[in-house]
């Protein structure tokens, strides 16, 4: 019932053409008609019953910032921690659009979160430079600043399914939960790094933040003034503590601990300095025992947020829709296939604009489940040519211990009884 | 020094080409060079001297559900409290880039902020329809879902400045603090009505919340079809109560109060009900002492975030960005000027992109303040031909006592002491 079917319109009264009369279920099998089966639904109200108890009384107050609702209170982040780090995971199954949320924007910490006073937090710019400069906020707040809406993902996103022999029954967010997406806004880090005025041998910048790790990472000075930016704000607000507060590094398109957060010193060098990071962790060891350095971009990459690991379809037969977000570190997204038979057949997903320069792109394609087993599977194609691979091609290009850039299609097998779980295909 | 000037690119090496070499000041002056001066700055810190406090010891802990920073704890809503009202403005000139982040969104409530148990909400769709329908979440969210980024403005926005004989030295979230800009996500209400089966006398819907006001308003058909949403989530989280949690009625570009919070009964008429606010409160009276009923459309708008109200230029001369918001209920922003001589001449500014329909654009101008007095204002003209009016055009349209829908071109003055005040040009 889906490869060869138009995906639905964004308007729905477009949508309501091409898919309501694709079947005698459509949309309809959703909606409760009041009367009949309304009165046996669990939900079902007669019209003219009571009204409902919130139209009783007044409402409560509301607060100077808002907070989610406390029936969502299970919407949060997942920690884990490992050997001094510690991941907090994006709940993607729960999330709709494209923008996370700041309170939902995945973080990893090397060494904790520093409480940092913005009044004395300095940024320094010195090394091959004609004039070592050092910006407070005061300052840098009347700089010219640019927004960008940019994916952040971890380069040891999905580690656990590069690594685990056998696929983990765990949630979307606990297994690719590393990954976000926010509008960015902050200074181009060409404007500061132009005004320190940069020597003929700076070729590299070491971006170091002022957390209890001093984390720090070499890059090369080109990209840092074609793509760089001193990032204040995330979703129009400040960053949080979290996020780097009160700047960070931001390098689109490029794995997370790149983009140094807390940052308080670019040194300007003619060649990388290796630090701990660039040297261990985040280097891939390829199957050939050569190991990969400063491999940077996080390659194209697609996850099915609806329906996903953990979560039941509701045993009513009929329209579903399958919803996923796309990204690339490369460009735009150009193609989301989907599949339901654990790739022996693929349809072209809808892509719901506007379709940004590495960013989340949400696809969606219809699809009648009637209880059979299924398998979904999406495979993205940005821009430039980019596939992503099988598990299988990915895992023999590297060794066995490594996952870092995992990009590999991901899998989610639908039982008989709409339960719906990790697997590898 | 600024009518005549490019404005910057948002890449920064064609902005520092063409803004720095403008003045002998530049962005430089911003900056503090390591040495000299920079030991006498209130933040000098020379290159070597003891660490930042952070990066002595290990970080603190992260929340499940993050939070801003505690240094930006007066980045808040402010609430104004009037006849059973309760409006919560959002601190426009803390934000960048388009997206108010959740927590700051405004909102306008008209009974307060009902607490509704999502397991037991119930959307019911009845009237003129061949099938009187009534959904649950559960089923609900079964439903193809499109988002769409728009700002959300309340008909009484910019009131004080309406209303009142002489300029109010208010901050901007405060005088006109009634807009936000979000990514909602949501079903087209012409799935479901379609689904209900409209019946051909249909030309009204009545939104009712289920809050306890009952909050009602009448709105065309034809416009819910082609526009109107059912949204369930807010940039990627699932709605907060403050914003109508479980679900809201959303038509972009049209006035706040007919995008009913809490919504749960859409109720197919052939004419409008004539409810309270919409007969009463959001009505306008003209000055020839007609009344203008179902007035929906918010009109061009823009404002200057920064430079903006009671804040003070650091007493440093030189180059300040001069940024704002623009936003029209009738479709894209076109463009905006700017004036730093109280509307003499105007400059054209840049947009930032993408410039989306019916949502925030934001506008900067690089500006050079030398310490003198400057009026400055901003001016946007929408994609339709709209341009916004003068505040004493605008005043001759409506009756002394009107407020609502105002988009009059706003001013701010700055001082030779930088101080910036609200003022009217």
């Amino acid at each position: 019932m889906l490869g060869q079917v138009s995906p639905p319109s964004p308007h729905g009264s477009t949508l309501q053409r091409r898919s309501f009369l694709r079947s005698s279920l459509g949309f309809a099998a959703a909606a409760l008609p009041v009367g009949s089966q309304a009165q046996t639904g669990p939900n079902a109200r007669p019209i003219g019953e009571a009204l409902p108890e919130a139209m009783k009384t007044p409402g409560g107050s509301d607060t100077p910032y808002g907070q989610p609702a406390v029936f969502e209170r299970d919407v949060v982040r997942s920690e884990s921690r490992a050997a001094g780090f510690s991941v907090w995971r994006s709940p993607l199954q729960h999330q709709r659009g494209t923008i996370t949320p700041n309170g939902l924007h995945f973080a990893t910490h090397h060494n904790g979160v520093p409480t940092i006073d913005p009044a004395k937090h300095v940024l320094m710019i010195h090394g091959l430079v004609e004039r070592p400069l050092q910006f407070d906020l005061e300052r840098l707040m009347r700089y010219p600043m640019v927004s960008r809406t940019h994916f952040l993902e971890c380069a040891g996103n999905s580690a656990a399914n590069a690594l685990s022999m056998t696929a983990l029954d765990h949630t979307l967010g606990d297994l690719a939960g590393e990954v976000s997406c926010a509008e960015w806004t902050g200074i181009p880090l060409s404007t500061l790094l132009n005004e320190a005025g940069l020597r003929p041998s700076a070729k590299w910048v070491v971006a170091e933040g002022a957390d209890g790790g001093s984390h720090s990472r070499s890059l090369p000075l080109s990209a840092l003034l074609k793509d760089g930016m001193l990032a204040l704000y995330q979703n129009g607000e400040r960053l949080r503590p979290s996020q780097g507060y009160p700047m960070r590094l931001l390098m689109p398109g490029w794995e997370g601990n790149v983009n140094v957060k807390w940052l308080h010193r670019l040194e300007v060098v003619d060649t990388p300095a290796y630090t701990k990071d660039e040297s261990g962790l985040y280097t891939q060891v390829l199957n050939n025992g050569q190991i990969e350095h400063f491999a940077f971009h996080m390659e194209v990459k697609s996850v099915i947020t609806h329906p996903s690991g953990q979560q039941t379809l509701p045993g009513v037969h009929g329209f579903y829709e399958i919803g996923g977000l796309a990204w690339s570190g490369r460009g735009r997204i150009a193609k989301v296939e989907v599949s339901i038979d654990g790739g022996a057949s693929w349809a072209v997903a809808q892509l719901h604009g506007p379709v940004l320069d590495r960013a989340f792109t949400r696809f969606t394609l219809p699809w009648q489940w009637r209880g059979q087993k299924a398998v979904l599977m999406s495979r993205a194609t940005d821009e430039m040519g980019h596939v992503q691979p099988s598990r299988k091609v990915w895992k023999s290009r590297y060794a066995s211990h490594s996952f870092n850039h995992y990009n590999a299609i991901h899998a989610w097998q639908v039982g008989r009884d709409g339960r719906v779980e990790n697997t590898y295909a």
